[in-house]
């Protein structure tokens, strides 16, 4: 293996020729050598951008000459596009501010423009990885912004579509099943009857509610600790380069990114994170209630409630022939309990700064964007692979209809709450039917039965005479 | 102990005689000798909230006569004042949908109405529990319907003022302090130098988002599930009830309530609790690393870091003659660390909806109020008995900023981030000072480096010549 | 209300007349108004035998001449039976090392010992609160104790008790059951059979299991923080000390006590309160799902899978008359959500001490206690208003039995795996019998299929020929 | 891209030519792109160990012939070996049960066999993925025993021994620095003194105790579902092959698996993994407690603790020159808040099992096996590149304990603890010592002085005259 030799402040280290990283990243490698969680390729592109906007607001400001500047962006680009990422093989598991990918970044980038200028690799020459492309700029800055970058752009991009492609699936079911009626459930007992489209509008509630609680959080995450350098004051960061990068960044990602007001809150404290993910867990907590009620809905084939007829995807079992399960709400409840995890590792990593600085950088990248990927991904899936095939089993649903006893409390305004208990509680007691019991008992006429207990009045407020 | 005989759908049932509530809630007392938690006070103020609410909405609705209406009403009033505290005796861990102290209010309203009316209590007559105080209502839309009530209640009246007042106290010493200049801290490991202001201008911009984070999700915590009635049909409401009652509660309690857009949800899910509980758990992450923060610059009194005098308001130990803790960044801590673990609750809780009921009602109204009581309280006494009296020991901020080695950073725009590194390693191998190094090994003269090391200059940006 | 003055190194502070407490404690009462959480009454008793063990320990080992010692025992006798219960009005919230519950105890003490000697109170004269009271002890290691002893005690006879009660019911229910075959379900979808009694041989073996978790974390649990005093070195307390007290600790509560070999961690963590409560927590795991499938079989009773017929304890709904729900099974679940999120503030706590102490006390114990008191209540709520009395709905457990196609497993060795799908797939789509697919499609003779297809035999591994 | 047809029940499907797997782990590709984690390796290698032992003991049990056998035992030694990991493709986010993975285990060593015997690739001839790889086994028993073997391997054999290797760096230093006074610090407050040596045994007692803990849970994580089938009963196992495959299993690892005593127990709760998860839980408390008081005792270096020097491994920061930091206390302690969070998930999860089954088997392995690999990495790493090297800044340790003010406790036994802390708190106000307060204020003379403030004397229990 051909190595070159590439330094830092604490000396030499031998590098393989080919890999554009420096030394820092090397000592890394050594150093931290836990886990198989590498640095998420979303912070990384993140970085790229960072670095490209650094350059051309520090050119603006008159620090750096356009040379240096327009080498640092063609490289910068190549990380944003992508093409370096095999160049970023540190692990999330390193200093807590991100420090060394921070220094991966700057590395690769100053290598990989000394060599487009025809320089020597290492020699930080003419392209220096702290003096020139970290200029105005700190890790404790860059690393934090990356995250905020990173994770608006997942959530934004990957994420919100996925729900919106949720949410439809179930809003077209809403209205597609708005006339079958079936008995409700509460406590998951028998209880008064209501659509198939009421029960699948709730669900579509709750995904409209989710995609507003996170869209409402991510102003506060697209505000930028950049400019704040080493502890928030932005020491050797000339007055204007906060706002001025920011608003490249905007520019370069298409979103509407702005700095923070108070860089000593945007370095020391992550809360925007840690509120954001707080939206994508209760997302996490309607998912897994819908996913857990069409898994019981569609039980059966034959011993189940039976109700919903799930897509049949794959196998379901190794050893009993013909079965098939539920995967997708499996898939989907697996995901969101992650979710849940992540949501206290966050928290617990959140309130853990200590003075000018949170050390809990990666860690906190890390579960945001896999809550992110993983919720995004599995929302898609559960929509494409279960909620768009799901069929009415309309024969059960109007069997367990029929059977029910609760449709009782339509007598209730008629006969009082006692009364009506009684009646219900007979025909329980004796398995006949509530015409049974409430005629027979001579609480009510068959007629006036009829006219009371009919399922498709029962699905919707008394109107008033 | 003088009894009378209660009934319902069970039978007969003795109840003391002195006490207003009846059978559903004497056999709850039975059922559930579970933990010592009785259902929040302000969850049994919200129900009389509603059912006054409620039953005039019925009477205007033309369902109650006024004589039943002011009977209630007038009941419900003195449970909303607190006067009846004493007579809901129940403990959280009932059945889930909370419906055994829906009842209670149900029959305390009931009897005293009676009584007032000179009946028989246990009679229900002229008062009846559930066919006229539970008019139009199930527990399914009433209990969640207390749970935002009393959540929103909580966290207007008495979180919000309680972080506002802390803001106010962190702010006034951000602007009190702004020119105590004082040695970073990143890594925990000596920085760059910024002002004790700038400092505690981080922490007032926690709280400050803290308040804005909880205030964006109130709107949906303000929505009400009553009128959706068992499963979010509304059956045996009267059309237009539910936007009734949500008017008459915003009346009555001075709250921008409003009318759930989907009762399905509201019943099936409790995501806004989830939700708001998320900011909640945002501001513990921030308030944890604040009184994390002032304990350590706190910390000595001779041989911590000793920045701040924090007021001493009692004896610290039981051995150690004359100790001062900081104790109540401890009591607060404590205190963030419940609120974390209510998180988990609630989330876990707000996950396990079946179909058209959440039965995990009580416990999250539980955890979520009490993280409301705590972080209000906790606030307020670390404000007036830390807080507000914390005074700077400037002698000791002076001499660790004076004695820091990371004032070099200061230099490396001048000699660039690789000698700088050189001077600030050498003299701390050396134990000597940085000018001793920088001037001494040739790097800038005596005169450079005074224009240059000056921490009043390292506190924000460099102006652009 | 009368007044006296107490003192204390901060100098004199009024004090109603007619309690024990003294300056400490009062201070505490004006600094902590936060929550409504007291200081458990277990923790209490606990310090009631400790400061009971502390005197005589130190009589015997020539500290702390025989008045005094007598004076103190009778007053810690008088706490450890309850009856200064009253006297101890500090909440939860309060310093993290509770050591103003360690003052109360010794200043209740103190004035006790005090005036049944004859002197007066607040004089601390002839028993002083710190150097008599508090002898050879600091709340560094006095309150861990208490909470060691607290938990320890709780856990044997509160929780430990109720969990073999409920594991006594499920068991017998294994047994009594043995015999009634039923569908299984994997997926929440039908598949092969087993027993009712089978079923419920699993929830018993969960339980019994958690009971052996539990006792297994007991020895580390039961080491005592006792005679570490201020920072773990035993400074002011005698060569002797901790073992003595450790003995005397075990007489008093009949638990086998032991003194910690390494008071360093015994001060500075809190570690056996997190393991043990990850037994709970493990054990709230296993009550969680024994509880939700106990619900989901009892559903009904109509339109559920009516496996089994739960105890009907009382009504069921406010507006559904008739209605009956699981509501025991609502309260244990609930109580499982309480104990997830006291798992993660214990560990969130545990994780927080600094160098020689964690100051985490008084929340760890409050959360670990109210785990184990709830756990042990709604065990036994459990078991006796449920388990005791569920009935197998014998009818439909047969039917939904003889509909399933997941019979068809035991075709599988007999004719392959993939011919077996064959038959499954054409029933359910056939809506057909497996019969009518296995002998129609040829596979089987109806002989054979009748010899295969026993669900007599399918609960067990093959006998070898 | 040469391809081939597949089949299952569900019909053809193409596969690449080249990779073994099957149809069913073909549409499981398709069904589920969710994420980036795949299927833990251990879990495969894990599969590798079942399929090999099962069919051993199939054989042994007269159902499987030699030739079959044979095939089998050699391809699955192939997947043990690791030499077929490329052909394992599947993510965690599938089927809950982890059967897609059991059948991408079946395939692939079917075809490696079939190939193996000149067969032809997805013919299933002449060794079939159900009948003959998966013969006696259930997905649903075999994923939970692949489970339990890969969490109990990867503990013994990656973490058990990371942790023995920290507890020695630890116990070393404990003795090595046995003689440096230092002063205590509790609340972060000055206390009174003990050695570095006594601080550093507790932080080994508490990696003892926890290797105890883990170590301690083993026994219920080694007790396999294997020959439970598909719910427990057996069924299509022939008796005595679960004994048989666990003896196999044991074995082929070389740890004392057995086979668990109730299988119900063992496919529908995943209690093990939740428990043992609770001590791995319980160890990350510790070791964030330890690298925490490591980064703060090496705080500086100049402004602060300063009583420990770390080893310095790499430069700190991108901004300021020279700077180091507590990295590998910053790896280790995002480690931890991984954990905590891993252990909400496993909780959650844990709980969620339904009648016969538990449908979270592949998040419950993956976050497990996550916890295992992170601590036991992260252990080794901060030994070897932290603890190792720490080095005692014994003057700073001197000056510090010099000058602190709760050496009076080593005098309250003589003049009382009210004197004392009059003597401490009047030194504190006026900036003096000890010795000017206590013999000025006349309480003790010189010699007194001399001879009981003495650290050396202060680090012990005192022993009894």
């Amino acid at each position: 293996m051909a190595t070159r030799i590439e330094t830092d402040t604490f000396g030499p280290i031998e590098v393989e020729a080919s890999v554009y990283w420096g030394a820092q990243s090397q000592r890394s490698i050594g150093n931290f050598k836990i886990g198989w969680e590498r640095q998420p390729v979303p912070v990384i592109r993140a970085l790229g951008v960072i670095k490209r906007a650094a350059a051309e607001t520090n050119h603006a400001l008159g620090k750096l000459d356009a040379g240096l500047k327009d080498a640092i962006v063609s490289a910068a680009q190549e990380v944003i596009d992508g093409k370096l990422d095999a160049h970023f093989p540190l692990v999330v598991w390193q200093t807590g501010s991100g420090t060394q990918t921070n220094m991966n970044a700057n590395e690769v980038i100053s290598n990989r423009a000394i060599e487009a200028l025809g320089g020597v690799m290492g020699s930080k020459k003419p392209v220096h990885p702290n003096d020139h492309v970290n200029m105005s700029q700190s890790s404790n800055d860059t690393y934090p912004t990356a995250m905020h970058i990173a994770a608006a752009v997942q959530t934004v991009q990957h994420l919100l579509p996925a729900l919106r492609h949720l949410h439809a699936a179930l809003a077209e079911k809403a209205v597609a099943w708005q006339a079958i009626i079936k008995i409700g459930r509460t406590h998951t007992q028998d209880a008064t009857p209501l659509t198939l489209g009421q029960e699948f509008s709730g669900y579509a509630q709750q995904v409209e509610n989710g995609i507003f609680r996170i869209e409402q959080t991510l102003p506060l995450l697209m505000q930028l600790a950049q400019g704040g350098t080493a502890v928030g004051t932005g020491l050797n960061a000339p007055v204007g380069f906060a706002e001025g990068v920011a608003a490249r960044i905007a520019d370069l990602t298409g979103l509407p990114f702005t700095s923070a007001p108070n860089k000593f809150e945007a370095l020391a404290a992550h809360d925007a994170l840690v509120m954001t993910h707080g939206a994508l867990n209760t997302v996490a907590v309607s998912l897994f209630k819908i996913a857990n009620d069409i898994r019981f809905l569609g039980s059966g084939p034959r011993s189940g409630l039976g109700e919903l007829a799930l897509p049949e995807n794959e196998p379901g079992s190794s050893i009993m022939p013909g079965k098939v399960n539920p995967t997708q709400c499996e898939a989907l409840t697996m995901v969101c309990c992650q979710v849940f995890g992540n949501q206290a590792t966050l928290t617990f990593a959140g309130s853990q700064g200590h003075f000018e600085l949170n050390v809990y950088n990666p860690v906190m990248a890390y579960n945001f964007l896999q809550s992110v990927q993983l919720l995004g991904d599995a929302a898609r899936s559960f929509t494409d692979h279960c909620v768009a095939g799901i069929v009415p089993r309309t024969e059960n649903i109007q069997a367990a209809l029929d059977r029910s006893l609760m449709l009782v409390t339509a007598l209730a305004p008629k006969v009082g709450y006692d009364a009506a208990a009684k009646i219900a509680k007979t025909a329980h007691r004796n398995g006949t039917t509530l015409r049974d019991e409430a005629v027979g008992g001579g609480y009510v006429t068959d007629a006036e039965f009829d006219a009371l207990v009919r399922p498709e009045k029962m699905i919707a407020p008394d109107p008033l005479a």
